[in-house]
Formats: C-alpha cells, sequence, structure tokens
C-alpha cells in the first residue's frame, strides 16, 4: 500500500502522529504467556466523533489497522499488528518532526519482540518497553516482576 | 514564507492541523469596539510541554504567529492575525482532508470582517462566526446581542 500513497499524503499523516497521534506500548500481565506478559505495540490516532465518517475514510487510505469509537465518544484509529506498525512507520518516518525518539524506539521492540528466545531477551524487551514510558511521561515509573 | 516550504512540510502541517488544530473565531464583547464586540480568528496547534523545544523550533518554521506555554504546561502555537491566518491557510488548504469546512469558514469570515462598514455587515459577520460554534462544538447555541 504505502507505495500508493503519496509523499504529501505520507507527511500529512506523520503530521497527524505527531499533533495528535500516540505510540506506545503495554506490558500486560497475562499468565498464558511464556514469561507472564503479552508486549502490545500500538499506534493510535484521534478524532472526535463529528468528523467520524471522514476520519474513518481517511484512515482507510493506509489500508492498515481499524477505527473503533470509545464509549466518550472519540474515534480512535488503531494499528496493532507488528508487520501493519512497521509499515506505518516505514511510510510517516521520513518526515515525523517530533516523535522521532517514539519511532526509533517502537522499531527496536519490534526487532526485540520478534527475537524473543529465552529469558534474557524478555528482559532486554520489558527494559525497552520501560524506557517507552519515560519517553511518554517521564514521570513514574512501575517496577514489574518478570516471572521466568 | 510559504514558498520557501515545501509540499510534504505543507502536508504535515495540514495532518498536524487535523488531528490536534484548532480553528476558531471569538467574538469578545468589547465596548470600545464600534458595534460591541470584537472579532478574534485563531489557529492554534497543541503540543505537551514535553515536546517543548523540538515544537517552538518546528513553529519557527512557519515564521507566522507565536507560540506560548500554558499554565498547565500544554505548549499552544498561535496565529492570530488576519494575514497570518490567511498565508497559513494558502499553505495547508490544498492537504486539509478534516477540517475542510473549517478552513472555508474561516476564509469566508476574513473576507467578512474586512469589509465590515455598517451594522448589517457586522450581522452577517457575526453569523459566520455563529456558524464556526456549530461546526465546532454543534451543542449550545447563545444569542447575542449586537449593540449598534
Amino acid at each position: 500500500m504505502s507505495q500508493l500513497i503519496s509523499e504529501t499524503k505520507k507527511a500529512y499523516f506523520a503530521g497527524f502522529l505527531d499533533g495528535d497521534g500516540s505510540i506506545y506500548v503495554q506490558l500486560k500481565p497475562n499468565p498464558t504467556y511464556k514469561y507472564g506478559y503479552q508486549v502490545a505495540p500500538y499506534i493510535v490516532l484521534f478524532q472526535s466523533q463529528k468528523g467520524k465518517s471522514n476520519f474513518e475514510k481517511l484512515c482507510s487510505v493506509i489500508g492498515l489497522g481499524y477505527t473503533r469509537e470509545r464509549r466518550d465518544g472519540i474515534m480512535e484509529y488503531i494499528i496493532g499488528r507488528n508487520d501493519e506498525i512497521r509499515k506505518f512507520l516505514a511510510m510517516v518516518k521520513p518526515y515525523v518532526l517530533l516523535k522521532t525518539e517514539q519511532v526509533s524506539l517502537m522499531l527496536q521492540i519490534l526487532d526485540a519482540k520478534e527475537k524473543v528466545e529465552n529469558l534474557e531477551d524478555f528482559k532486554v524487551l520489558a527494559k525497552l518497553v520501560d524506557r517507552f514510558r519515560e519517553l511518554n511521561y517521564s514521570k513514574k515509573r512501575k517496577t514489574r516482576i518478570v516471572t521466568p
């Protein structure tokens, strides 16, 4: 898809992401996962419900992820699959001006996530996820116990 | 300035505006103005304080308006002068995809504002401003008394 999207459209989405978007990774406690946590990366763009239909049209241009309406009426465009996040970031990366660190860190995390073979690898991944929290919020930092 | 700004940069700012920006007009009661109100148009882009220095750099690229830090830490990039709003909108208009109605209405308002010669003209202008509120919020609508 990204081949078919014009450079100005890619730049547009980079601006949208810098302005209103969120790049983050959740480390969700989940005993069914090998190391006790699910690593869930996300890119989310937001819009008030007023522009719903235009926003949905706009997001469908990208051909990745999905939109959903929150209970408070805010529309979210969510990209959560590794391969789709990679595609989206490849598209906007040359034009992102504010969230450059988040973009790089997310790519590092996807690499690390796909390479996890043992507990040590997982700890490296969890550290990267922690850095994300520092980057986005910089305030509180939770200590987590990685179950073997 | 806008001649020197690349098309992808213009598209970037269009995306930023669609995602996080605000286009609005305040009708401020002010007895020193001929018709009792000051018509104050604004374009504002927002950013958390974390990205402050990058955001300021970014906005300085445009060469219009100014940035300020609100008490709650949010950074605002504000364009409030008629001629500067026109320049900014001329730059982003071809790439705006969501706030298209707000862009058109703002241009109409600037035209009307610059042509006010009598109370009738002012009432036309005030109607346009009211339409803005409907566009942005769609809920409550205040009735205002235009002092002659």
